[in-house]
């Protein structure tokens, strides 16, 4: 499958360099940035370089399209992709509101093309054994849920106030999580809190909040979320059933303690792009097994509506202080 | 300080012995219980054997009581005791209903005879470090906490129906770990389950729960409850704060791993009792050099009003389904 | 069971403390001390104080001693004590030399006393949990054994000077360990630096050591041992056997993590007083309850002198610089 | 910087993959294997295809090989690739004797071409922080070492016969680590049995190993081998000096813990492909970078040499049964 990348920046960068060498099944044909330099950074393995995504897109030896390109492109260059029949990876999110998510979808499912979206911690590793030991019933039905995140630094002002807050922006992820593990979400309260950032103040956004879940299936839970976090990037995954319970680990960058006068002391992952390194592979590769088998590609087209739609129903339950239900958010 | 136990069940007992010989400071005088057979078990080291409260409380070389009898004779025995100018240890709570309680705590106040509630969690080594350095500043200003608590078993319908429900009789520990660790709780939002034994529901009670906290201080938090937690007793708690976050782990019954084809496995404890041994110790210990020192003991006549209110409030939360002022409670 | 105490500094007070309340079937009857005030400070729960040796093993109402005086005194009062028909309990070692030791033992061996020496890590809960599952097969045959052991700081030359040496004096908690879990011991080899304080080289003593063992069931294994760590106290053990392994890890003093800009970090034990504080109690009543049930306590007179064997052929193996043979060592 | 790689089993594989597209500044050019098809396996990112190692070495495009054929071919390659002008990176070892070795290591060194050999555990984020650290001073002179390494499952008659022995073939991985972390060692004791395979007896090999080392530094340690570990591949490193002592802990598969009737459970690797999984990309990454910026790559022909005689020592202890001076093994 001959990858075209879209948007070279550092996550289209480790894409690129993942897929010219490091996925089963997959090569890196072209990579396209409106910076060609930044493009030609990318360009590992000898694939060709352009600037223009509609040569992407016109080009028949492009199976498979990955993009990485700035958020306001993603619906657009989604819905070009599909209509060229190119089979989708595309990172998180589609869009902002779940308008535009929806009818890019619907585009993508008219076409009958593959389409991934990149809610990557379903590949890492821990996250990945932790649902699918669920799945296999190791814990009978669950019962309580939990998931924590917490980046390293607030957002800056230019970023935030573009980003959709908190919960479209980085919430997503646990959001994503939890119906990855436990299944759709029924109705969420959220509690805010600003800071570390008071310019989140004027945007109706925060830094840090505590949102409540009320699972279809009966199970309740919570998603806790700091966007100050000064150890680093700090993510912790619990959940209760009737037969017991799992946990995926507080990730450490190194597996060195060090023994001295304060005691024990171990490293802690600075961030994402290092946490996630692995699942940054694993997921394009799935992606390319999946597509390869004939089997539609995980989390698809619904995942992106549907993780989105709780998320904006956290938005609407901060700002209301009451309350939502989800399949009430349209 | 000459002490008088109340109640010689299971904790009567731990006390008792613990008085006897591992308390500076302290001795063992005598031990009532409503049957003498009990009040004998629990006579360690020589002390004398009642079945008569009265006697007890009448008795000039008794300085201390230890009250740890049926918990609606707490309230009654509280205040003889504070009338007779004993120093007094009273096993949580004091009364199911915060007027009762109050009433019982304004005859202590009155009388002004030191009181110490057993909220023994404050004494763990873990919990007691890590309230101590948030206090110290170590973590900044507190902004998210967390506490988790999980029962091996479901309550009895016996037990549950005369329990005050899940945060009366359980969460309350919970809650006085938050009001030690980050201060007073403004406003609370319950949400319950009942999975594991559905008398339950009859009751109005749960046996989950995530209970939603708003401090006093702006920080905001969570408590999440389980009674049904096969592994046996769990309990871990996280505060988060703009200068770092400090976890008091999940611990275990033995310090042994054993690795083998299954992977690696470890002990854990199976209730309170085991996992508090020595926090039992600690806090009587506590209690003794507090009142030698003249010092007023803690937690005191205020923790077992307010502890208790925020667990009414919750309670009365989980029956609305709304959020509940803990100032409004009464 | 009615206890005299002998030597009442920091573990004999610590036994004494014990004794009189926290240990089922035992009761404090008489704390000797040649410092009567010593004496008194550990004389729990109204126990009577002398300073004469001869008084307790005179007395009919001592049923057993507790002996923590000074190393160069054990023998004797043994002695004493199994002429006097007391039940006895002693701090190791009975002696730094094997034939001392051996008197001693035959001398409680013919009087048919009850005799159990302090080896205190036995009764560790991880320690003994380790040991009943070798023994129970949760892993076969053990094939490797290593037990770790680090001080805290470098004994002092008085100290060091007449401790008898590093495997007599420290490393036989390891040895007695391995005897403990893996059977005996047929022959040693070890290799020793002087690294903390250069006083030892003259006494031919060394402060850290790696000790081989090889054990008459074929299995082989190592002791290590540092008398300067600067985090605090050490220890660990671990088992692999042709099933599995077993593992006592690091104890830690506080199960608080704390998270921040160096990392995670963890609180570690100072020293063995602290660490093994439960072990002090388990011991003792283990050999009460052994002795109330007509059962030889254990670790017994062989213990006492089959471990110091092995410290001493540990010794003589440093000096020479060769592999010794336990059996060969009288 | 083009590669060539020789050698296209399982390890050569995996090196291809890599350099195809995980290696910054590297590219596939050529894949060598006696098998074509294997070779083609290989191939990753259109690289080309030859069952010819003379045709490699004649290829002007490529810039140096990486050499993971069978290890009796090791040593010709390398001279065959030195003589050429090849960069080289062979795996370990380049000969089981250490004529050879030393031999090969002399054409490297008058070729004055780079060369490196793949003791991939310095690459391993904890090992090589580990050894920073030390380097570094964060604990001071080393004091006491320990290495552990188990592997699963023995090595069958027809690997062992020809593999040089659990020393030359196994602990030279810990050997490695040792000089990597401690320097050079000067003295040598090994103590073996065979437990899981007895055909191992008559080749006078061991499945389980206790060697003893002594650093030139005056540092002393161990080094702990078992071929037969029912939970996988199981290593450990702890360091201690005189200010601290640092540990690479025991890594796991996945970081997902499971709570239930048993306690508390893990994951844990099968084996040193996985576990060494990114130590694999990043020692290959460290050698193109160290080539590209003129640096001599690290471990280079002095460690392929050293590390080797040290085996060869423990070897020769082993069947004499007494220590071995290294500087005497020629």
């Amino acid at each position: 499958m001959r990858f075209g990348v879209i948007g070279a920046g550092r996550i289209g960068r480790l894409h690129a360099r993942n897929l010219a060498g490091a996925i089963d099944g997959a090569s890196l044909h072209v990579v396209m940035d409106a910076s060609e330099d930044a493009a030609r950074a990318a360009a590992y393995g000898g694939a060709r370089v352009t600037t223009s995504v509609t040569e992407v897109m016109a080009d028949d030896q492009v199976d498979a399209v990955l993009i990485a390109s700035p958020t306001p492109l993603h619906a657009e260059q989604v819905e070009a992709a599909a209509r060229a029949g190119k089979a989708i990876f595309c990172e998180k999110p589609i869009a902002l509101d779940l308008g535009a998510t929806e009818a890019a979808m619907s585009v993508v499912e008219q076409a009958g093309v593959p389409f991934q979206i990149g809610f990557n911690r379903r590949f890492d590793p821990g996250y990945a054994a932790l649902a699918r030991e669920v799945g296999a019933g190791a814990i009978g039905s669950v019962e309580l849920f939990r998931s924590q995140s917490s980046d390293p630094e607030p957002p800056s002002y230019d970023y935030a106030v573009q980003s959709g807050g908190i919960y479209v922006d980085s919430a997503i992820h646990d959001i994503d999580s939890a119906r990855f593990i436990a299944g759709d979400i029924k109705r969420v309260s959220a509690l805010g809190r600003v800071f570390a950032n008071q310019q989140l103040v004027e945007m109706g956004d925060v830094d840090t909040s505590v949102l409540t879940l009320e699972f279809e299936s009966g199970a309740i839970g919570v998603i806790m979320n700091s966007r100050r976090t000064v150890h680093g990037y700090d993510l912790r995954v619990e959940v209760h059933g009737e037969k017991g319970k799992l946990v995926t680990e507080d990730e450490r960058a190194t597996k060195l303690w060090r023994y001295g006068k304060d005691g024990i002391r171990g490293d802690y992952y600075y961030y994402f792009i290092e946490r996630f390194f692995d699942a940054y592979r694993i997921e394009v590769q799935s992606f390319v097994s999946d597509v390869a088998a004939g089997r539609p590609p995980s989390p698809g087209p619904r995942d992106a509506v549907e993780s989105l739609r709780v998320a904006v129903a956290a938005t609407r339950s901060l700002t209301t202080g009451r309350p939502v239900e989800v399949a009430s958010v349209t």
